[in-house]
């Protein structure tokens, strides 16, 4: 990849501001953890595994910003930040997990310095990311494996390179088929009212030298049924131990629609990404987003003043309709809701 | 409606302009038959009944534009004309329709004279025009049996009032409804990429007085399975003899998600939009639209220069997914491809 979606520098995070691509490509540095958390709730970066990466940093950066006198003291006050960062959003469940992993590193310690405390989060953020790098290509080989060559893919939202430290969950896969040869060609989404597709998607598989071809979500369906369609990759936010996918809103429409049509559709995400404690689809929370993000485009507003509006930012697809989910371990085939936890013992 | 779509006005026609709403409105006039064809094209002026309206006015002002010394070659420039606003978009079939009814008027005429023939031609477009009002009524207050109290319909881009010369087709259901007293609420899709929905359904169901709320398109899936959809109501463009429905680009993905959740799905059109000539959806020709209406917005890129972009404006929902046709004979129900005819007849 020839850009960064969030790095580790000089006690900083150095995000790539996704709000503007791809128009601009721009980089911003954070030096407190309140900022970094907000780049999250704004969106500046998204994609349920860079959240997580970026979590981690922000306690980390959290942590350099205490002037604890003892530990318990310090101990306290990283809690009050840790839970202020898993407020940020709701969904994906890789926030929690990288916040109570970052937790986990101060949370036995009885004698330690708070020095000692800091290099050790620092350390465990740039473990979570350097793991993230090598899970997403753990996770495109399994995945490549299920390509053929000259299949034409269609993603939704964003789940590459830019939903992670390294090269994507679902465009990950893509990259390594391209990597072993195969004649690809995708189909990127657009993705409203965020259209992560649009500015996303397109933008780093063209830069990667994938054939992409940008659509509007409403013509997936009509381009199945045309028979130019093979194969659906998209991420995940969160999945329940019954491999129910929540993602961003729109997957479940794909997903129902690939069905139709007898399209496999899988899903690539770490088992980071999974929720074990939960199996339904209704103890998923889905973040209802601004308004604003519906009825404006760019300060344009596109919609009668007044007007009511949803705006879920995510569905939940019930594992019936996955083939199969792709994890740094293998693939969990359909029946996903029993093959899922097999792969994972 | 407390606005005009489309009317004849002292040998002018008078259009709403469509691609500025909802943030102006505006009523631009036209004196020629060929600005007038291209306010078609480029959508000043769109859905199917209105664009059938606006054809055949269109059809009058190029006769009132023709200096023919004889019949013959008055009839020879009309064909010219007819030709030329035909061609202008090629999926709704009630612009060859209404230009076809148009051209009937003159061109069994033998003695004539040029000037007869003019007010002739702008008394049948005004004919169809009356006719439009009267008809959407007609299929509003038959599909409006169908919808229950406490009802809340989803509809895809704008089958209104901005639709057609009188109250629309699918919206028409929903206003008869409201007024037989019925408590209805409408989620209306946004519709991209022209945004319909956003721009002008979200607009005239507020300006008279529907509850109405704005959702992505990505989201009706989701909110069907969530039970907040009890059923949907569309327009349609063309329709075949076997009751295959050509609509708004992403029609049949709402199909297909109503199916698969068991809610009725509706479309209402006058027998104008059926095309009996022709069966199977590979027979209707499906228009693709500029690529800037998916990769700019306001004229701000929202893709990366030089993507690839598919932009069909229209698919084709097949019989089999469709509860009803209304029409302003009745309903044909499920089997529509039996029952449409038999309505008809």
């Amino acid at each position: 990849m020839n850009f960064k979606t969030v790095e580790w520098k000089n006690n900083r995070v150095v995000l790539i501001d996704q709000r503007k691509l791809p128009t601009e490509e721009i980089y911003l540095e954070y030096n407190d953890y309140k900022t970094l958390s907000h780049a999250i709730k704004d969106m500046v970066v998204r994609g349920a595994p860079a959240i997580g990466v970026t979590a981690a940093m922000a306690v980390a950066l959290g942590s350099l910003e205490l002037k604890a006198k003892d530990l318990n003291q310090f101990k306290n006050e990283m809690n009050t930040i840790c839970d202020y960062i898993i407020s940020m959003r709701p969904t994906a469940v890789n926030l929690p997990w990288a916040v109570k992993r970052m937790q986990g590193v101060y949370q036995q310690e009885q004698d330690s310095s708070i020095s000692n405390l800091q290099n050790k989060l620092i350390e465990e953020a740039q473990r979570i990311f350097d793991e993230d790098i090598k899970l997403c290509v753990q996770m495109g080989q399994h995945g490549a494996n299920l390509i053929q060559d000259g299949d034409t893919i269609l993603t939704h939202c964003n789940a590459g390179a830019l939903a992670t430290a390294g090269q994507g969950t679902a465009l990950s896969v893509i990259y390594e088929a391209a990597k072993q040869g195969k004649k690809i060609k995708v189909f990127a989404d657009e993705t409203r009212p965020f259209l992560q597709g649009a500015r996303l998607t397109a933008w780093e598989l063209k830069r990667n030298g994938i054939d992409v071809t940008l659509i509007p979500d409403v013509a997936a369906a009509s381009l199945m049924r045309d028979g130019l369609i093979q194969k659906v990759v998209v991420g995940a936010d969160r999945i329940t131990a019954h491999g129910n996918v929540a993602n961003k809103i729109g997957t479940y429409s794909v997903a129902l629609a690939a069905k139709a049509h007898q399209i496999p559709f899988y899903v690539a995400a770490p088992f980071s990404t999974i929720d074990w404690s939960i199996q339904e689809r209704n103890e998923i929370p889905i973040e209802e987003r601004p308004e604003d993000e519906v009825v404006c485009f760019w300060q344009v507003r596109t919609a009668p003043e007044g007007v009511q509006v949803r705006n879920p930012a995510f569905d939940v697809t019930p594992h019936e309709l996955i083939s199969g989910i792709v994890t740094e371990k293998g693939v969990a085939i359909s029946p996903v809701h029993l093959n899922l936890k097999k792969l994972y013992e």
